[in-house]
């Protein structure tokens, strides 16, 4: 890493874990009220992060069995109008959405981040995914799935065509000369004409360049597509990384591609998900991630222990049981095999296996006091295994307030975090560079 | 008419005057500026009006002559995030975004309306247009246009597909039962798998339904299919009308259609477009409109007026001159043949004549005192002509200032307008009903 942490807060739903919504303090309805986002991104805001992330699904998925109705994991607000809205109670929190490369037209992608970029004064990013679900595709008249070497080669190209139409104007271009009556330099007016494998779009984009050129482009592939991907385009890139050693590897072979790809590693902030719990003891903190643990339905952590064993029938096996025999099926045996190992090493019942499984989904889990959180993820920075985090509160808000008023002082504190915004746009904040317009001059694209 | 009038605003640009940008109180950057746009939703709310409305253009249109840059109508920000903006920062006023069905999925725009509904508590709304212009098509790889009647047969499908979409859930489908692990009621979840002409959509949507069942549904078309499709689905009509006796035609002709279609006429709003100038006299409010006139760039006048007379070369001919005997073209001959009726009779030159074309763009201007403009607009809604009006300030904020401390008062006070919101969502305000979910016990879709 390089300078202080950034730090990013990604909330799902009303919480990451999957109980979060029966947790007590938890509001309900959460998921469609925008002033509980408002409040989010205020508690973010007063903990001076970097930036709020929302995901995206583009269809409510829900097990179609017994356990139906038994999951809050169906409802999404679109993340543009969500984070517009946030650009207008907030001043100086990053806003990222994800928005994918399989379902939109350039075009309309273009034109929402400029205007989340120019409301928000510069505080737009935008997460690339090449997303193709099933269930997704069925609410866009497709049915079939894009080979995935392909769906990148098409994110590749979208990302050009788009960040062509976010330079269709100079950043000088509009004069607002009322004496002369020009409006705009023709000459600083650049229409792209684009005609690709994928995607045509004219052009001209009907906003001026905004804030920040474009937004911050965020990328969170690991596949090796993905990896190529992101080392041509991201800037931020998120990762689940369940340990140190892991992160290590990650992060220097993503900074080794980002450099051989051309580009300097320092432009690229590597940001691993954390979900931490605050106590005021450890024993504190482990008892409220118990609390919640508690309240996942066995229903529902039967549908997704079966599911990570491949789909294998757990009917006839007792939830306190201990794990069984099972045959591999055909779908992820490594996953399989390594739920079974450990299922057997530790010695575990079928509820306790679904409890690791449904409680991190892969991400990094910190129990602690704020100084025991402080203390771990100051080892990953200075170790080279991340520039920062993404926290995944595991539920909320309570978690995230606990994070911002304990664990925020004690970074800044130790001079690892930022005590006041350095800039005003969330490139400054972040410490990334504004790219140039590709037709300024002449010039060919130098963003990178 | 019945009961009082219903009244929004249009802030197109910064005025709907061509000239509006270079008017000396008129903000630079204006369109581009969330504060500005805070500020005309937060005028407009004082005044208690209805709804703030925003059209819509997916492309960057300007003349491409030696007059290229000396219009301020190339930017556009993206409707629904701009609405969603509004909606953090105004408590009442509907927000009304356009949105067409020629560059859009069903599931996105279903998603985006229901996101905007839940969060300003009920206040959204849908101007359904089916445009399909050139330079749009260019920019979502389309080259030829749809015929007509194809578009508006297109559009009532895309509106039957996301109006399943918005009743995928029942108005009370979500339990939030915590202690049960009811999230949802799975026998108030309905998917409708719909596999169209144009569209297909599975479902259901990932939103609940949303406070008003359906935004309110918008239309603006005045062609045979336009007002077919309106009579069918509209619940508001956007209107051009120049005076009276047409808007009288046009609202008695409308209302027959909608009874015709089995629908309430009560249930359908006639707003016509005016356009104010007040003044403390009428002799000021004109000179109002003529300081506004004089500002029009000549060179923007002859674009338009050339355009509007079929394209003819008036490169020949003195600004100041009287307008010549010029031959028919292929265009639009009727309206060739009005301007220059209307030239020959009223004996004016090139110069007056597009003034009158520009300044205006078909809508009705009233330039006077409060009480005159009142007293017009009270006409119009007694005989029969409007059941109230969408403001089409020719530049702002000003303008819309004037309207609502000097206009809006006199309306009040005549018993012709609200002097509080009657309810907290636009459908109470419109006095529309809420739509009934088309699959709740059974039923077949009565919403219409």
């Amino acid at each position: 890493m390089s300078g202080k942490m950034k730090l990013g807060v990604f909330p799902l739903d009303v919480g990451h874990h999957i109980a979060a919504w029966r947790h007590p303090d938890v509001p309900p309805g959460g998921a469609t009220d925008l002033s509980y986002f408002r409040h989010l991104a205020q508690v973010a805001e007063r903990g001076k992060l970097d930036m709020i992330f929302f995901g995206d699904q583009m269809a409510a998925q829900y097990p179609d069995d017994e356990s139906i109705g038994r999951t809050s994991r169906v409802l999404r607000p679109e993340p543009i109008a969500l984070l517009s809205a946030l650009a207008a109670v907030t001043e100086r929190i990053g806003l990222v959405a994800t928005v994918s490369t399989s379902y939109f037209e350039p075009y309309h992608v273009a034109r929402k981040f400029s205007t989340l970029d120019h409301f928000s004064n510069g505080r737009a990013g935008w997460n690339i995914v090449t997303s193709w679900n099933d269930k997704e595709a069925l609410n866009f008249n497709r049915g079939e799935l894009l080979e995935h070497g392909l769906r990148y080669r098409r994110a590749l190209e979208f990302v050009d065509v788009t960040t062509r139409l976010w330079d269709s104007w100079e950043d000088d271009a509009f004069l607002h000369d009322k004496d002369s009556g020009r409006f705009f330099d023709p000459e600083k007016l650049h229409v792209s004409n684009f005609k690709g494998e994928y995607f045509s779009a004219r052009g001209p984009l009907n906003l001026p360049r905004s804030p920040q050129g474009y937004p911050v482009l965020v990328q969170a592939g690991s596949s090796d597509d993905g990896r190529d991907f992101a080392a041509k385009t991201a800037e931020v890139i998120f990762t689940a990384q369940p340990d140190l050693t892991q992160a290590k590897a990650f992060y220097a072979d993503i900074k080794a591609q980002v450099e051989a790809a051309g580009r300097s590693p320092n432009h690229v902030k590597v940001m691993p998900g954390l979900m931490p719990i605050v106590g005021r003891s450890e024993a504190e903190a482990q008892e409220k991630f118990q609390r919640l643990q508690d309240l996942i339905d066995p229903q529902i952590g039967w549908v997704v222990l079966s599911r990570h064993l491949g789909g294998v029938d757990l009917s006839a096996y007792p939830l306190d049981g201990p794990v069984p025999e099972l045959p591999l099926t055909q779908g992820n045996q490594s996953r399989q095999r390594l739920l079974l190992d450990m299922a057997r090493r530790d010695g575990l019942t079928l509820r306790q296996l679904y409890e690791r499984v449904v409680g991190s989904r892969g991400h990094w889990i910190v129990a602690g006091t704020a100084e025991q959180i402080a203390d771990q993820m100051e080892s990953w920075l200075r170790e080279g295994g991340a520039d920062g985090f993404n926290l995944m509160p595991p539920w909320l808000p309570g978690n995230l307030e606990e994070f911002v008023d304990h664990v925020i002082p004690v970074l800044q504190r130790r001079g690892l975090f930022r005590t006041e915004y350095e800039g005003r746009t969330l490139r400054d904040n972040l410490g990334l560079p504004k790219p140039t317009n590709r037709f300024k001059d002449g010039r060919k694209n130098i963003w990178i």
